[in-house]
């Protein structure tokens, strides 16, 4: 069976030495996240994950969900248990607000044990997860009513959400809904249409499933613009607030997929079931963006806590498999062949992951403390500037992550050789269940475009202005910081050749919108690029402090730093050229003729 | 279900077009393969493949194989009929020596049907592929009475063959092999021990299955040199020839994979079977790489080949799916939103693969031909050349087309959004596939180190410098070819990248040779970017002398080509800055460190 040992030391790095989160308790809840509170967390999330979440990621490849004859759904052996173990233990809602029982806790807490929940299960991880986006939308946009009769149990994890937006004709372009809501005499509304891709639609976890839904309410404007969202409890509940009579939604199907295996991917039917609007009619998208921005949080997230489990196992595999001798002379004479992590295309594969899961986790952990202060900060300009970070990086995060996170999963994989085919050592399930990251959530392609298309632009370029002007100040501030020379000079560069794709885009892409379209997907690696370069910058910053004889951590936090300068920065080189070739030969070939 | 359409045009293009390989009738066979027969040849495996082959592709996936408790291996429904066709088609036999029943046409012809058969049923085509590789290693150090004995049933396909190198504790370094051959006084050998992950070690398709087996006699020298290669049928042959006796065999356990569930991947135990040494012992290792030298070809082939049917398949889809307008304006006004296909970054992904794939193709028809030359062409110099670059291309064959072919796989799943992770729409299977294509016959990282560490060096140097010479003769005999300047000007340019980097493996590799090992990924990928960066010059030059306005394939070739220099031929610059970082970062890092 896979390996997975929870990276709390590298967490408690980012949180405590690299992020300094104790210099913020000025922010509500923040007080009462002082080091060993978050210590005792992460020790015990680990120890949980490691021994009961874990183990039950290959029963769910193996057994998947079984759809019942009459819609209802099994999930995989132990699932359900320990999904009651995980809400007992608050995991769940960590970072929720009090008001409605969460633990009001710093987001990057809840991220961390996020983390540790998508290295060891995907699948799993997806069922709280749904349920924190639908408690979201209802928390910013739902009525002071809704908020009392449905926040509680979702906190708590008794009730699960889901968030239903996908159907047969429409993914991407939500405009093409044609789900119908009715409007009934009592204020509410029958909702009928069919909807795909519903992970965590219907199961056997929880005593109430509130399906978020998008739907068109008739005589709505066409387009996007008509778009409403609905809560639609599968039980709706009695005059107590406890769930009563079954309501007109079923699941018709599980799709059978590539992996995930143990999360249940549904088509949900609804033949006039009963709904009820949040916020404003034909205002649905609003509230839905607000929980797409944090489920991309949370998907670039699944990117590299794939690639780090998958790092793990093939880390702990080159240590132990014994295949031919060092070409600088034999390293264990007493065995029969030297353990593969003296080659270095082997090293090479591994350091190439592990640089990249440091560099994720770090702006991941990062962004989350953005996101708080976007919300918490005492200053207005402090929570502006934090909420421009989270528009312009949210797309960065979600299809960098998981495009590079995808990446170093199969190099883990490579690591094992013909045994990473085998399912037996697990590798396959981990590339399997990565790759619908790239997908879920919007397309990694959606959010180049969103990078390109809105954030760039948006208030007239400010939230690149200020993030890049950060930067520029990070270097200046510390250009005289002993050691650190390289990887500040690497930030500068890459930082240089974003600033330069940008300057591109803005010369050619409002003289050709397909420009910036066949730009945004070399465009966002860059970013992506300059984003991991700044975060390692801080580390390496930190680890020079903190360096000591006694502790090689900090040494070999350095030498990580230092590869991820020399051997994934250059890969900027490559998408600044590809993207200043622009959209004209691409375009310039018929479609008959592809 | 998946589409198919077999890239004939594509191919007429290359072997008549491209290659003009009516020039080579001087060669035995080639006279033969007028281009009639090939055109004529050509349609017939189309249609063999599309309507036969290819529909058992997903039957294969979904019933996997099963083994019987006596050990016997059921293939699934259709593939042991589907087998039997192909032979009688002769599509199994094409470059097969007709001295044992072959029809000894050219390879590359043999290579656009196995193009063919490995685009539709990747694990139907290991069956007559591992069987031609055992044929091959027979046919060049078998005795005249073992080619007798084994050859024509194996021509005939009514017998198929395997190669039994891997153990459990040696995969890559054979030298730790240690299934054991005791000689008998009448000559043969009894064979013992374990063999894993043997394709199609054990199928309901043959009446017979003549492996060859890996073996070392006891007191034979340790490592490599002591390793002597037997042919042990599973039924040993009576006096007239036929299927007697079952030998001491026998199949242990499937194993379970991430993809090729058609093909029957074994455990072989063998229980002091029967062996028969072929050529002399302890030099098994020879003839055991004259089949793996060709089988790389094969296996590059296979990554290319799966890129192209899913390509197909996102094209299709790209053209069907509406979603989303055209940034520049609708362009289906009818439709309630427009194809993707005319947004930049879908086509980005489609040309991406689109040009790889027909680049790989390229090369691969290119190669098929050296490796004729290398064997038939009258002067011995000719056929050192073509042998040199049979041996210096062979990995990079290998590496980089399943490297970036399985990329063009995955990219092609991403045209489909949420239904390329469904099993429904089969994206998700060429992905699984296509997967083992970077790991069997040898890993790509094994591939890289066998160019840098034996063929760069291999007589002084001669590989490369010969192949690279011909480069630089082919642009100064080009340089005035009007319309051909942006396609000699990147090959220009990526083979004075590689030129760098070799000489750069030059003065450092000596120094430390981990050096090299560091190096030799992005080695390889300079070097097959510089090959098919030499091919797509030829296409294009061939395309501008038959561009005319009534065929518009010309035209489009040369868009596509111009992709190819824009977009992809930049991949080098990040490739050589990589490499000439060395290796010093990644060794400092100590194991326990990782």
């Amino acid at each position: 069976m896979p390996v997975y040992t929870a990276p709390v030391r590298d967490m408690q790095f980012l949180i405590h030495d690299v992020l300094q989160t104790q210099n913020y308790s000025n922010l509500p809840g923040f007080a009462d996240a002082t080091p060993d509170v978050i210590d005792a967390f992460l020790e015990e999330s680990a120890k949980f994950h490691q021994n009961v979440v874990h183990p039950l990621n290959v029963v769910g490849d193996k057994e998947g969900c079984i759809r019942n004859d009459d819609g209802s759904v099994k999930t995989p052996t132990g699932f359900k248990d320990a999904y009651n173990q995980f809400c007992e233990n608050g995991f769940g809602n960590i970072s929720m607000d009090p008001e409605y029982g969460g633990q009001g806790l710093p987001l990057y807490l809840a991220i961390a044990v996020t983390e540790m929940t998508s290295s060891c299960n995907q699948a799993f991880g997806m069922y709280p997860g749904l349920s924190a986006g639908a408690w979201r939308a209802i928390h910013a946009a739902g009525s002071d009513e809704q908020k009392q009769t449905y926040l509680p149990k979702m906190t708590s994890g008794e009730w699960t959400g889901t968030m239903n937006l996908t159907e047969p004709q429409c993914g991407t372009d939500l405009g093409l809904i044609r789900s119908k809501a009715e409007p009934q005499s009592d204020g509410t509304y029958k909702i009928s249409g069919q909807k795909i891709w519903i992970s965590a639609g219907e199961h056997d976890m929880a005593d109430n499933i509130i399906h978020l839904v998008l739907a068109r309410i008739e005589g709505a404007p066409e387009g996007i613009k008509g778009i409403s969202l609905f809560i639609v409890p599968k039980f709706i509940l009695d005059a107590d607030g406890n769930p009563g009579e079954r309501n007109a939604v079923s699941c018709g199907g599980l799709e059978e997929k590539m992996g995930i295996h143990g999360n249940a991917t549904c088509v949900m039917n609804y033949d006039g079931a009963t709904g009820y609007l949040i916020g404003e009619e034909h205002k649905g998208m609003r509230a839905m963006f607000i929980m797409m921005n944090e489920a991309r949080l949370g998907v670039g997230l699944q990117g590299y806590a794939a690639s780090e489990i998958a790092y793990q196992n093939a880390l702990a595999f080159a240590k132990d498999r014994l295949q031919s001798r060092s070409v600088t002379g034999v390293k264990a004479p007493d065995k029969p062949a030297d353990p593969i992590i003296v080659h270095p295309d082997v090293r090479r594969m591994l350091l190439d992951t592990k640089a990249f899961n440091e560099g994720a986790r770090a702006f991941v952990y990062w962004a989350a403390l953005q996101e708080e202060l976007s919300h918490k900060a005492p200053d207005e300009k402090d929570r502006q500037k934090a909420d421009d970070y989270m528009a312009l990086l949210t797309p960065v995060i979600k299809a960098y992550l998981t495009h590079k996170g995808y990446q170093g999963t199969n190099d883990a994989l490579q690591v094992f050789g013909g045994s990473g085919f085998c399912e037996e050592w697990g590798m396959s399930q981990f590339v399997r269940d990565c790759r619908i990251s790239l997908i879920y959530e919007g397309t990694n392609g959606i959010q180049a475009l969103d990078l390109v298309g809105r954030k760039l632009m948006a208030e007239g370029g400010r939230y690149w202005q200020t993030y890049f002007a950060e930067i520029d100040q990070y270097i200046e501030d510390n250009k005289n910081v002993e050691g650190l020379e390289l990887y500040l000079e690497g930030l500068k560069k890459v930082k240089g050749q974003t600033m330069e794709a940008t300057q591109w885009m803005g010369a050619n892409a409002m003289a050709n919108f397909d420009n910036a379209g066949a730009a945004s997907h070399d465009y966002l690696q860059l970013f992506g690029l300059t984003a991991l370069s700044y975060v390692w910058c801080m580390m390496a910053k930190t680890a020079l402090e903190k360096k000591s004889d006694s502790d090689p951590f900090y040494e070999n936090k350095l030498i990580t730093g230092k590869y991820f300068v020399e051997r994934i920065l250059p890969e900027a080189d490559t998408h600044l050229t590809k993207l200043k070739t622009g959209g004209d030969t691409m375009m310039s070939l018929p479609a008959e003729a592809f």
